[in-house]
């Protein structure tokens, strides 16, 4: 079976899908086949390159072209989260099945009409939180079903990063609240947030402070101006999640942290921490051993017995960062040709956008505020 | 110069301190010799077994006797805190130096008086936060004072132990809001708040919540009784240090933590973290350094260059937690001897008061809430 | 300009170069385009399959036709080391540039003669001690370059497995000497040697102990019948380089060691260490900071300024097992377009040849040994 | 029960072992209590500076009146190791108990005649390899009994230091081999050969290298002069301990090692690693675990239930590097009090001097040595 991709955007996401796409069916032999048939952006040379670089057979130029293509099954989208809905609902009504880089959405009611769109087509749908696909963070989630922690009282997240703390890297269009929305939250917050929901549960309630400590920042290319900076830059929010507190930490400000997403739960049976820059660990911590070997035991996730390993390396081989793609990529092709359900979707996303829509509306009110539900009680998923 | 101790109180914290008191004249020879001259506690039964287990010379049970003896030059005092603003005060007017344990007071009105009545008195003050003087502590406030972090922007820290993640642990008197006042809060958020407003400044608002996450336990002694926890068992608070952001989390429910009191300071020039389970260690990320080299420089402060140390053993021989109390009795029996300043005095103990004075309120109204200020402005420290 | 591959092996090192030819272009967009035109393995079934899962163009079934074919311009060799002189050097004959897996040969002899061979053919010609090329392991490399070290005093390393602790684990070809030649030692004991020469220069004379902890293991596939181990499961020995000490140990062994390939270097000027199950981080001692600022200093090594990185993800985005194999592809295919030299060629590999000779001498004869030279002096490299 | 102690020496040993015997009885309560009677030095002016610093009753200058006086049970001698046999033979002679400190002797020959008189005296006997009694050495030992590493096949272990990597370091009588006896192998390489022989038995062979890397320093005091350093400063050695494998190194050349000696051992059942940079600490790994969930174990050994701890303070609160003596001598008056065995006596120490002379006459002959009996066999220990 070979399934067609044609994928929207062509930049740092563009580069680490196409990676996934190429790379899948090497390393997942039973998959459907993806083909990387077209590659879609506005400039044409510019898109012409990727397509060479990436491996893409052919361009479009306008998405609209791309989604009525008949030799499409899936759409993927890289592009900003502000063309998301519009793109993503195209597609779903077009019948394609549609991956969806993360936020979903820049608002929730975008993200509530994408959920509807892709129930009414019935397609298969993801939104990109490749972290989920991490091995460790499986393993994680797989432990934490076998009961490993017990009841959780606490749930602390950090995703650090250091790339703004020079008040001399220029001000992007990211860091421009008409065109992007939002900053640090809708970045690392998204991955936050998405992380709490999969392995602990829905935030109730939540109180948030946001800061923007570096206000204006040189123009690229126009020596001597500068422009203000209109998203945040970091978050602190804390909320809870059934009884247990939850609270989370994000920015761009963090000298020394790289790409540094880290999470830690603690249960009455035990606890487990993550972080991304040592992505091939678990610390786990089993408070049913004998008290004297008690102790933080650091799983090496690469054997295996281990979510996903066996498609990879012997034991000890080390992954990356892009192999979160390639397992995510694997999953979906399975899913479309099985019709299994595949998590995170759509409606999975949308969480993160009534999150981050709480965490908003509280920084404003200096409240706390309830994190709306996505959809009418009893509509299951 | 000899200077006689006089110590109220003979549990945890008095065997603490007064291992404090026979070890200090050993490893800083130069400074007054302090004399273990009477402990004073309620049982004399008791209290005698302590005075020969601890290695003092006589025995009092009545505080405010001990507190009148002419032979007594400082008063040590190590009672529950609701015992504090009486004890603290009378000695102070007595005209005895005053060593005080944390927090302060069980109130900020406490609080304000004690401080009061030493300014008053003129007698050296000290409150026991004492890991203020762990050497890698002492070494990063140093660093600290030679701007190598720069401008702040985020403190963050925890104090997180695992003793009562197990529902069977008796329900104490530390659990009674009636006697012990508040819960981890009083214990472990003093220490981080004091050690917040030591590296980094004064918390100016905050909002708070607090939990009780195991409602009721077995009173010990008492088969088959149960009775009400009243006290938090954990606290999430977030705040604002002039401009930059602070987050806090202290519990006694993380199962795995044994004493892990962490922070991390981000600023623009730097970055440092260290936790107490790992108390001879600073890791201290340099942004000034070049690019290529710039990673997280774990100081193993044992050098006879860092703070206190030369007192001790060569380079590379640990200390541990007791140390800090006898780098405190040596700076403050040197702080008597010539007069000199000495910290954390009552007034910095106040504000740790007034921090947690905060969080209560916020706690209670889900809102955010300014820390209210211990004294006048002008009045100095 | 485009490049020819010929591989002759499809195995789990056929499988990690297959990837790493796929990849390099996508990575290293300015090297010429490799094209992976033919696989060679004996069974035309299982060559098949491989072709089609690796992404190969055609089959062959006998090297001497693969080397044979006008349109080929690069033989990738990943067979086990006992055919690697026959095939590499029939290659270089035909005027095939040539790569080779590690190690070089079974015999210091066979290594000398492809060394031979290599150069009057004046092929390009690449050892694939793959390790070298962690960006770490590069980056360790030019620090070196820059005298950060000084004077080196001592120089530890360790490969440390465990895939062997299990006495039921079956008895391989792997583990027949007459098949495989040498155990521990040639797999792990080869990569630990190179790494050696790289960073600190040609070992001259050592003394070392080879042992077999678990004599018999059970036949694959035949129940209650059991072989003997003829090659070492785990070697120790220690030199000198020039004045410096050498210490090394490589096992199958040692339950929880993965993947473990640890080495320190420690000079007059400071201090290096690394471990490839955390490839991205790279430990630097530096002694000239200031004495109470010096400390490990934890380089995350996933910096555009770092070697390699800027090919691959933004910092922090961390890199794994197989990525050391498509920097070397990249490497290669550059210096045949360009002529430049490239390392660990032919007459670096034959020096670990060399000294897996001399440490087998010692193991038999319980003395010292030298360790032979490659060439004649003058040969030059 | 009080029993009297008479230290000879005070340097950086006399104030370890001077501490220690001040506090065993404050925190042990229920040992015999020691009284710091006597302590001898040459220096008479030294030794009572030394008597009021470290709190010693009275002073000799000279070691045959300290064993000579009837109030002295217990003779702790903390001098260079040339003096050991002939004080300690005296005292144990007089009918004293004695602790020495390590090495046990300078020379194999006087570690036996020590034995034998501390035998034939019927004196309780200690040497003073005090990490013997880290509380996570000590949870190594009594796992190691419960056979939780099973069959061992590897034990490695190094002691490494920096102090000497300064080459303007002054040469001090330390490096003077007529006075000294050794270098670091007498120092660092007497602890690791104890805690190898503690922890997996008796080395049988071994080779060695032993250099003098900088082989002359300034004469402190004397501007312009300089002397040969004639000691060695580092020692690289392997051997056998039955079947299994065991390599060392010691040196004080290795920049950013401030006192790290540590040790793996890797058994059919798990494996063990420590170092005492981190002595708080003992990481495990459990081969009996299921596969997904092995890993390597930090055990924080802090706990009530890990040894010695119970004595000190509560959960997480870290011990140091003098904590070791004084859990010895705690074990010490105890023995002395009960009559209990206890290690490591005469005898132990004496093998120490037996695996370091092995190591010194390979280092020679360049040739595997076979470490001496200490004693002739079935005299028992």
């Amino acid at each position: 079976m070979e399934l067609n991709i044609g994928m929207v955007g062509y930049a740092f996401m563009g580069k680490a899908h196409s990676n996934a796409w190429r790379q899948a069916p090497h390393f997942f032999p039973g998959i459907p086949q993806p083909r990387l048939k077209a590659i879609c952006g506005r400039s044409r040379e510019k898109t012409e390159e990727a397509a060479k670089r990436l491996g893409w057979e052919s361009v479009e130029t306008d998405w609209r072209r791309l989604i009525a293509r008949k030799d499409i099954d899936i759409v993927d989208i890289v592009t900003p989260g502000d063309s998301h809905a519009e793109i993503a609902i195209a597609a779903a009504e077009a019948g394609k099945h549609v991956i969806c880089e993360k936020p979903l959405a820049n608002s929730l009611e975008e993200a509530r009409r994408m959920v509807a769109a892709a129930r009414r087509a019935k397609v298969k749908n993801l939104v990109m939180f490749n972290y989920r696909r991490v091995p460790a963070i499986a393993l994680a989630k797989q432990m934490i079903g076998e009961n490993r922690l017990g009841k959780v009282f606490h749930y602390r997240a950090q995703y650090l990063q250091e790339w703004l703390v020079d008040p001399l890297f220029p001000r992007l269009w990211r860091m421009d609240k008409t065109v992007a929305g939002v900053g640090a939250l809708g970045d690392l917050g998204a991955h936050v947030a998405d992380l709490s929901l999969h392995l602990v549960g829905r935030l109730d309630k939540l109180t948030a402070v946001t800061a923007t400590m570096i206000p204006t920042r040189p123009l690229p290319g126009q020596p001597g101006k500068t422009a203000p900076v209109t998203v945040d830059d970091c978050a602190v929010f804390m909320g809870r999640i059934g009884e247990a507190t939850a609270s989370y930490e994000v920015t761009r400000l963090a000298a020394g942290r790289k790409n540094y997403l880290a999470f830690e739960i603690n249960g009455d049976r035990g606890s487990m921490r993550f972080n991304l820059e040592r992505l091939n660990e678990l610390e786990y911590y089993d408070r049913t051993q004998p008290a004297a070997l008690q102790g933080w035991n650091n799983i090496m996730v690469t054997d295996a017995s281990h979510p996903y390993i066996a498609h990879w390396w012997p034991a000890g081989h080390v992954l990356g960062y892009e192999h979160t793609f390639v397992n995510a990529m694997a999953d979906f092709l399975n899913a479309v040709a099985t019709g299994a359900d595949i998590h995170p979707d759509f409606a999975d996303g949308a969480e993160t956008n009534a999150a981050l829509d709480a965490i908003e509306r509280s920084a404003q009110s200096g409240q706390w505020e309830t994190v709306a539900a996505v959809e009418a009680a009893g509509s299951g998923r």
